[in-house]
């Protein structure tokens, strides 16, 4: 176990002390999970007066938060010095330096200082490694494949021939980097398959969630921009290129040729269509079917996804459906007797 | 193959014989697939004479069936005695006690009798297991984790470090428990990560389909109640609690930190919004996209998921949408010539 | 690099050359990924204004492109023949002849002529391979499989006991063949496991996706019929059966005992429910939910599916529902004051 005094973590955030800095904290939990020892953060005033009453030591907590029972952390951003003091007072795994005896390697491997290559993991022909990179147990790498430094590729990853990846990227176990596109075209009364020659590109800082797929392009590459976050189970079609600082959560598709711009948030178990231009900063609503470009700035929503302020107001009119039905026909038939008043 | 008497296929499942109990079966078949020597089962007079039918040697039939040409077990539970008869009839895997040379083991193992540890395996430092476990080829099993007796890990499973299974527990191929939840905080204009810190904790007799992904807590625990049973493909967020004997299908998704009570039935390719709390008994349909709170024994559907009556009643008004604006045309030209009769 | 002549192509694809046979050609690409010695493909007047403008050396077009500045390949299939030049230009993967010996092989093991057997592989008991089969590092094969010729099996695939696959089968890599069905019984206040003592049967020339999970039968098979492609992270349930010549796209789920025709296309992220029958070709739009049979030859979208056609009405209809509720209210108002000035 870690343990730093409040003084030390406020200095790592930026933060200002409130209370003894000499206080120690041993970990740090969301306010539910709080145990002795531990330190919360509160953005809110309800959630700072939830974090007073539990069983944490000290509270991150706004600038505006008040004096309390509970030595406090005060800083602008407590969510992000919460993310720091995690990371801080979190035991590192301990990395076991070099090529484990079980690994297979290729010819011309180049590495940095710092590699680690777990055991039964398979390294193909002229790859390149940068430094202090973390290939884990039964990882799979193929040939002419390019990793930058920092990056920690989890079990069972594979990354297929060719690929190139920057540093300090992060890919979760299952996922799979480099499969071919899924192209064919028919030839008489059978699909020919269409081979897929391009690769993938992956910029610096991109994190790749467990059993993600991104396939190769057809030709040129499949790109996922530079500090761009990928959740688990995500599928990323062949020429697909997404842009910097997306955040694609869970289950969500991305049909072939796609681009999407920087900074756009699709939710989960969204599907946009091939061959559109998504721009930036674009929300797409969760179960969201896009079907057509979006413009810069945009928010959308539902299956076939519109602006999402329309989209509420269609959800909220289609409750009223049933009962527009009985209101037509009960209009319909006042409007009938009054025909029949006045012409008859 | 295993071969049995029709009375012991009746004693071991407290069934009544009608006919001739020397009669041996050799095989459990669906009834379309029943070839000779095969038992069926029939739940319903429909299905009864369709077992009458085939080719199969006898039938487990409900307590009211009548005598027949074939043989029956007759029984309450007919679904429950077949799958009984089944697994009799299954010739049982035979799995190879011991650790296989090629697998890496790290150190402090420990474990009850009866360990079957596959080729190529990885098991990290620290890891206990219960008596009957088997481990596939190219498991990867972290630091730190405990698996309970009974457990069958299926090939390149990955239960990543810390993460705390029950007894009896089945994983399928390529599932991943443990990897770090989706969380970042934005400093600046970058997405920072917040450390994933919790773990998983697994409850017995659980079963977790092929690709599942199940994200480690950011503090605290991701978990899963006992007897649970998720089918393939399913993704559960950080911080997710799922309740006991709940039934989650095919290509399911949870967002982070729902609660979910016992005994629920999730449809297949429906999300669950973050941060709500579904009551026991609650049914979710098919492809739902569940935004808000649902109490105990409701039953829901669409997107967003309202209940299932409104639900119903929403897809009928909505299939006569377009008659209906048809009609509204209609009635606003009659009141338009009424009004102008009227009033002019 | 390979080089070829356009002559030598236009043999290749059984088109003819306006321009000088004796160019070479050094790659082939899309338009937007066109370098100097690559050819290009036009299928329609705009594309081949595009490729007229491109850094391409050569163009595959139709028979009635007119002569231009860039030398021509004329073919009545621009697209099929621009899938073969791709074949005959990409540097052919090498692949290490043998079994790797690192990798596990059971007992009985048959193959024929150009086994490739990966790393870390692991082959059962009692497996039967064609001729020319490549199995990749870390790919899992059970007891009792059997493959046939000219199959690839990428990084990580497991294929579990009994499953039978054709010949020319390619499967990306993390797939799964051969889990257990999804099915449970209430035994009391428990879900018992039925055994899922069936098998999963793979036609020749089908293609499966990363990560995709193909479960195995109850009793009976599982079948992918003849020529069928399949995307990434498709689900396909217990007792299911493909019909040959099928395209399931990304992220689609198929439940339990489900009948699918040939020449179906089912598009991505739509689910069909359990016990359908779908004829041939039949279209299931993006994101639909079938729960109904389908007859062959129909287009179905939405959830729930309905024809294609009534789909859109409803849809567009749907988009006029804010809209139609303003307009009932001021209809109703109006009947209202004929109502009072009729009968008043």
């Amino acid at each position: 176990m870690i343990r730093k005094s409040l003084g030390e973590l406020a200095a790592l955030v930026g933060g200002e002390v409130v209370g003894d800095p000499a206080i120690e904290v041993s970990g740090a939990a969301d306010i539910a999970d709080a145990c002795e020892g531990d330190i919360v953060f509160a953005e809110s005033p309800k959630h700072l007066t939830h974090a007073l009453k539990s069983a944490a030591v000290a509270v991150i907590a706004r600038p505006e938060a008040l004096n309390s029972h509970k030595p406090l952390i005060r800083t602008a951003n407590p969510r992000l010095a919460f993310a720091k003091v995690l990371g801080a007072l979190a035991p590192s795994s301990e990395r076991p330096l070099g090529i484990h005896p079980t690994a297979s390697v290729g010819s011309n491997l180049q590495s940095g200082d710092g590699l680690s290559v777990g055991s039964n993991a398979f390294i193909g022909d002229d790859v390149s490694l940068g430094s202090d990179v973390w290939i884990h147990p039964l990882v799979y790498i193929g040939n002419n494949v390019r990793i930058g430094s920092g990056c920690v590729l989890h079990p069972s990853v594979s990354i297929l021939d060719n690929v190139t990846i920057g540093d300090n990227v992060i890919i979760h176990a299952g996922a799979v980097v480099g499969s071919d596109g899924f192209g064919y075209t028919l030839a008489g009364t059978e699909h020919f398959k269409i081979p897929q020659v391009g690769t993938v590109v992956i910029g610096d800082d991109v994190e790749i969630g467990a059993n993600v797929t991104i396939d190769r392009a057809r030709t040129g590459k499949t790109v996922i921009g530079r500090g761009t976050k990928i959740d688990n189970l995500v599928h990323i079609a062949h020429n697909v290129a997404l842009g910097r600082h997306c955040i694609i959560t869970g289950q969500v598709g991305f049909a072939g040729s796609t681009r999407v711009g920087d900074y756009c948030v699709v939710a989960a178990q969204s599907g946009i269509a091939d061959h559109l231009k998504i721009g930036h900063q674009v929300t797409i609503g969760a179960k969201s079917g896009v079907m057509r470009d979006i413009p810069d700035g945009a928010k959308v929503l539902g299956i076939p996804a519109v602006p999402d302020q329309q989209a509420k107001r269609q959800i909220i009119a289609a409750q009223h459906l049933p009962e527009l039905l009985r209101r037509m026909r009960e209009l319909e038939k006042q409007v009938e007797q009054l025909q029949a008043k006045v012409n008859g």
